[in-house]
């Protein structure tokens, strides 16, 4: 039997064996603010934090958590839209290994008291204007402490509330406390197609990989100009807190916050800043290209322009390299499991492969699996399944999803396509029941479920049709009972009293029948057109 | 006490909850065959292996391993210059969860067999070239199998040998295995300054993340062209293994190789390729701008012009600037335990910040220490010190050497300097007593050990001193004692019998006495000049 080749740390403290070797994503603020001191990290209207400022505050958050009594794999929850003190409380939660619960605040009261109740956190940040949301969230969950960005009530719901500033400690000094790699650093919830959303749980070192895999994507560098970005996706989801803050805080780029989209605010980010770099949606940019204010800015910079989600009309496609000269327009894709950035297309691929999902990123691998399990030919197609050092730990509470997310040894994503003989990714349809729509997944089941609840309804199917703007706009196929008089306003109001708004179909066909297979199972791919 | 949030992967087999989510080196190839698929990985001589060929031969390599009887966790020594079957045994060993030891061909059969016997190796693969050194090396040790690149005797030393092709299974699937991120990956031998060699011990995700981050440093993407490197620098060391060829090939990049340094074949790399990056030591850069190949050359392709160890004289930089006009010429630095770039240069700090090790790498932090464990301030000078998680695990057999180098919790890279307004790392002088000679480390107390054997010399003191060529070139002042007729080429030949060559002193000044301390310590600072 040979010896086992570890090191023997017997001499060293356990503190600092785990300080210098760990992956933690707090670390990665405290490298940050050495190589980048006072460049400004984020801009939020008129607050500007430097990498140093950043460091500071997130050591001073992540100790006034753990002055509350938070402590390692403890649970704080965020109801915040895009802001500085978003980020300085993501990064002192792992600076203090707590887990981060970003929540979508689109959604409804009584989704976020689940995630709330599921994930057992213990304490809600959220600010003055999710006030209404939170309180309807918050009764009756675990949480027993709220911090508020902005002017902050005694108590929100019934839970005691302070303002976020009071998280701010006196001590700012580094905050060193045991994290390791496989710690679990986020769980960030996801529609399930049939049952309750599922929480994601992502490692520090999944995250790690993930910002670096995707600055390497992106072509980020942090040694040649200063970069500049607008952050306008909601940070609530993984592809803007992981795929696009994280990889630009590593490379040191400044980020602009957005809270929610306007595309005038963006234009205008392009007259203020020499912007480099810009991820959104395909409908998105095209709102921005309609902006006046993008004639009086240099849109010349603009070296990367990123979309997400969905392919991009063609038409869209080349106005956007005509407006900006300079900048390689390229599609990435992936999702919360993959933490998020799977595929991203090629420069070198732009005018060829722009329909694509492009090559894998180079953390990750893409295979295509047959319904026997086995691994698929380049041109085949099946399962697109992966397998990286970025995927998620696994699902919350939920040992069988587990199992069936891995069956027969690799990820499944829940998208068919194929690879070609370049490698590159081609997504041809969808495994799982979901619509992909303005940067949300929706359960189709779960709209069903709410219209199949209205008397008037026999019958109906939910997909999601292409759309310029949406991506996909979730569609309802609806087939009314004998002797009812319910209209189509009707049935929308319905969905609207019972579905977050991102939920509501975008349009109600009512049809006479659903086309079906002869075992009588609904053919939805012959809807989604 | 809250329930500790985990996924619960009981559904889950052990094998497939590891290929799916780890940390491994093997993988990397795997997933650059579905991406750069026929693109030509290496070129060797007429040798050409795309990255597919690369994965069918690690997988079969290892799996031919495996039926030699090594397992996860064995040890594969390598006496091997550059050549294509060094990276395919190296990744067959990876997804093996082998660990190799690459061997320094450069030192003396008796340091190896130390190598060879404190890592417990069971396996030496060699070539034909080193078998001499191989058959002096290999005695008395645990080797019980040797493989040889190239004509194989029949047993090399008492060991039993075989051509390194019998290595190659005839089944080339996919090997899966269980390997854990914090397995070690490689253990490397690096010069003790009064002790013997230590063992480096290296995990999967500290050479995962080193090979990201040097992509990242070095600017390498794969979707803009195809990228041409030639690797001159020797792959037993962790410079040319994880931050050259890894990062490499992480980014789809062709990599010529050379078995030691010539200029006009590098020059004529030059000339059959598109050259677009290339890391030498200064003065193998010296050595080809004088080739007149470079003239017959297109050498506008190249676009990174790094060098190791050692800053570059300003007329040198200014020529190879002027040789090679669209070329960032940037300095890295790093050590072994820190797999192994801590620097990089800026490009945009080029004329400006030269002679400096340039700012930490995205997955690393710097800090410099005062002589009470704390961090100084901007400025000030100390001992360089760093936290990252591309950290060697520790040394091997060495857990005195471990406590000593992670004192006041930060890593001791053994280097004195300071840190700028910029966070650029300004190196000023070396706290450990070694010297940097061409890209090899030499401690200076084995040198003057063999010195003082000799009969004739009295005192001596061993120092790296400045060098166009070696960077630091070994330097020996020597008192001689009273009644000797020695001379300087007698002792320059007592060292050659006795040390590998690189540790050689290049110059031996005979003195009459050394600079001293009040207390009689040798005052090495002013020797180095």
């Amino acid at each position: 039997m040979t010896e086992p080749m570890r090191a023997d740390l017997s001499g060293v403290d356990e503190l600092t064996a785990n300080l210098t070797h760990r992956v933690c994503v707090g670390d990665q603020s405290s490298r940050n603010a050495v190589v980048y001191g006072d460049r400004m990290a984020l801009i939020d209207g008129p607050t500007r934090i430097s990498y140093r400022e950043l460091e500071s505050l997130a050591n001073a958050v992540g100790r006034g958590l753990r002055d509350l009594g938070v402590q390692r794999g403890d649970r704080v929850a965020l109801a915040l839209q895009n802001r500085w003190e978003f980020v300085v409380t993501f990064f002192g939660c792992a600076k203090l290994g707590a887990i981060v619960v970003p929540l979508n605040v689109a959604l409804m009261p009584a989704e976020l008291t689940f995630q709330l109740d599921d994930s057992g956190a213990s304490v809600l940040v959220t600010e003055q204007p999710l006030l209404a949301l939170a309180e309807a969230a918050v009764r009756g969950t675990g949480v027993r402490d709220v911090r508020v960005v902005g002017a902050a009530p005694a108590t929100v719901g019934d839970v005691p509330a302070a303002p976020w500033e009071s998280l701010i400690a006196v001590d700012d000094s580094r905050l060193e406390v045991i994290v390791e790699d496989r710690d679990v650093l986020h769980c960030l919830y996801t529609s399930g197609t049939t049952s309750a959303p599922k929480g994601v749980l992502t490692s520090h070192v999944a995250v790690q990989l993930g910002a670096l895999s995707s600055a390497l994507a992106f072509g980020l560098r942090a040694d040649v100009d200063e970069s500049v970005m607008p952050l306008v996706l909601p940070m609530f989801h993984v592809t803007a807190l992981d795929a696009i803050l994280l990889s630009s805080l590593v490379t040191g780029m400044t980020v602009l916050l957005h809270r929610g989209f306007d595309p005038a605010a963006v234009a205008q980010n392009f007259v203020d800043h020499p912007v480099t770099h810009l991820t959104m949606l395909p409908a998105m940019w095209g709102a921005l290209l309609q902006q006046p204010a993008l004639g009086q800015a240099d849109t010349g910079r603009l070296v990367s322009g990123c979309y997400a989600m969905a392919p991009m009309p063609a038409d869209l496609l080349a106005a956007l390299r005509a407006r900006f000269p300079q900048a390689a327009f390229i599609l990435g894709s992936g999702q919360t499991e993959t933490t998020p950035a799977s595929q991203m297309q090629w420069v070198g691929h732009q005018g060829t492969k722009d329909d694509s999902w492009g090559p894998a990123v180079a953390t990750t691998e893409v295979q295509v699996m047959g319904p026997d399990a086995r691994l698929l030919e380049r041109g085949q197609e099946g399962e697109i399944v992966y397998r990286t050092p970025q995927l998620m730990d696994g699902y919350w509470h939920n040992p069988e999803a587990n199992a069936e997310s891995l069956a027969g040894g690799w990820f499944h994503g829940g998208d068919i396509g194929y690879l070609d003989e370049d490698g590159v990714v081609w997504f041809t349809d969808r495994s799982k029941d979901m619509v992909k729509t303005g940067g949300e997944n929706v359960s189709s089941v779960e709209v069903e479920r709410i219209l199949l609840a209205h008397e008037a309804v026999a019958e109906c199917a939910v997909v999601g049709r292409p759309d310029e703007r949406w991506g996909e706009a979730v569609t309802a196929y609806v087939v009314l009972g004998a002797d009812t008089t319910a209209t189509r306003d009707e049935l929308r109001a319905h969905c609207r009293e019972h579905l977050a708004g991102f939920k509501v179909p975008k349009t109600i066909e009512l049809v006479d029948a659903l086309p079906k297979t002869a075992t009588g199972k609904i053919r939805k791919v012959e809807l989604r057109g």
